[in-house]
């Protein structure tokens, strides 16, 4: 039993943080009063408290209550009680390796495994797949490992870009980078577009939002999934 | 006693592969016929020897031979033999685990911090900063470190690329994950457009090319550095 919403960012451009996917969070967490908060992947010039504050103004617009994780002396029960939970986005390195300092990644794993609704976005969605090796983030920590909770068969590529034809820089595109990790790795990886979310739920996996999105598998040519398609056979 | 050559990426745009260096190698191997090319950061997909064969091409025309570290049963007895050496580009998480892996840090180090004429581009030269946490790369894989040869007393941010100001984008800019960098680290990073590079001779540090180089310092406003100026005193 999972239900989850695996978005690839949580703001759309011209829109505000997460508007896009409200119809999408009150059918998520519709029994949920309150929702545990997870801001380890903050590096940014805000404080945890200030992200939260962010979080929780948003959350209110949906009748939502946010707590956040950091706020409690034992992460671990924090999680045991949540009915629900979010892990918002920045950057998956320092993500990974707070879930693994805190000793979380296990419990994090069971209890999204158990049917708590959880939602992520950006580096909450990177955690989703079986490792963070398809994160677009700086390695700016080193995480004791990249293995990530493996709630769906696959990698999430978030924010994912498309080659820009008339770019003259040499740096290596989103899908040169992501044929690189396939001559080292097997598991297909979606590349999820901003605006683009998978819907788990159960044993399904669904591409929601207005576009396609870009599967990569090893030794196969990377091709476009329609929206509202299946992902459930992917792995 | 040091001597190398720094290079954000070994092609610009519009020119055959180190091209633009060509004047500058010529210094930097003045006394060098046979160079040792370390091809580790390549994974994709053409082979170590592939890659030899075409860096040795463009050696061709400044008449010098290359040879190839993954040729040799003892890597670092042909690194100790090296009058020359070149670190080429592909992934930084590629060649630094494959540098851990093949035990050659270490004496890497020891000989281009005794002289031994070193190039290095993109991931050859993220490796001479003090670590890889600001590499560009996808982490495809998992090194058993971020440390790296530190022959510069600061971090390297090749391809640097400025914000664009008409992205609608929501994936962080060059400059935000290096900020974000120095929220959790300390050292100043380069930021090395395409077409700059380090000229490290003895003791000097200077910015070589046409462009100016963007410089991050933790609690300071990043700053442009003219080309042909010192970087000596940055650490």
């Amino acid at each position: 039993m999972k239900n989850c919403i695996i978005a690839s960012t949580s703001t759309v451009h011209g829109s505000e943080p997460l508007a896009y996917l409200q119809e999408a969070l009150l059918d998520l967490y519709s029994d949920v009063e309150e929702i545990l908060f997870i801001p380890y992947a903050r590096p940014g010039g805000i404080s945890h408290d200030e992200y939260t504050l962010g979080i929780n103004n948003i959350f209110k617009k949906i009748n939502k209550k946010i707590v956040s994780i950091h706020m409690f002396s034992d992460p671990i029960e924090a999680l045991k009680k949540a009915k629900g939970i979010y892990t918002g986005g920045g950057n998956t390195f320092l993500l990974v390796d707070q879930l693994y300092r805190n000793g979380i990644i296990e419990s994090l794993k069971e209890l999204i495994n158990s049917g708590v609704p959880y939602l992520g976005t950006s580096a909450g969605s990177n955690i989703c797949g079986l490792n963070m090796k398809t994160t677009n983030d700086m390695p700016i920590v080193y995480p004791p490992n990249f293995k990530t909770l493996g709630i769906v068969p696959f990698n999430i590529n978030p924010h994912y870009l498309d080659p820009d034809p008339t770019s003259t820089h040499k740096g290596e595109t989103r899908e040169t980078r992501i044929k690189e990790f396939h001559n080292l790795n097997s598991q297909p990886v979606v590349g999820l577009r901003e605006g683009s979310w998978l819907r788990v739920y159960k044993d399904d996996i669904v591409l929601r939002g207005n576009l396609t999105a870009r599967i990569f598998e090893k030794n196969k040519a990377p091709y476009e999934l329609q929206t509202n398609s299946s992902l459930s056979e992917l792995n």
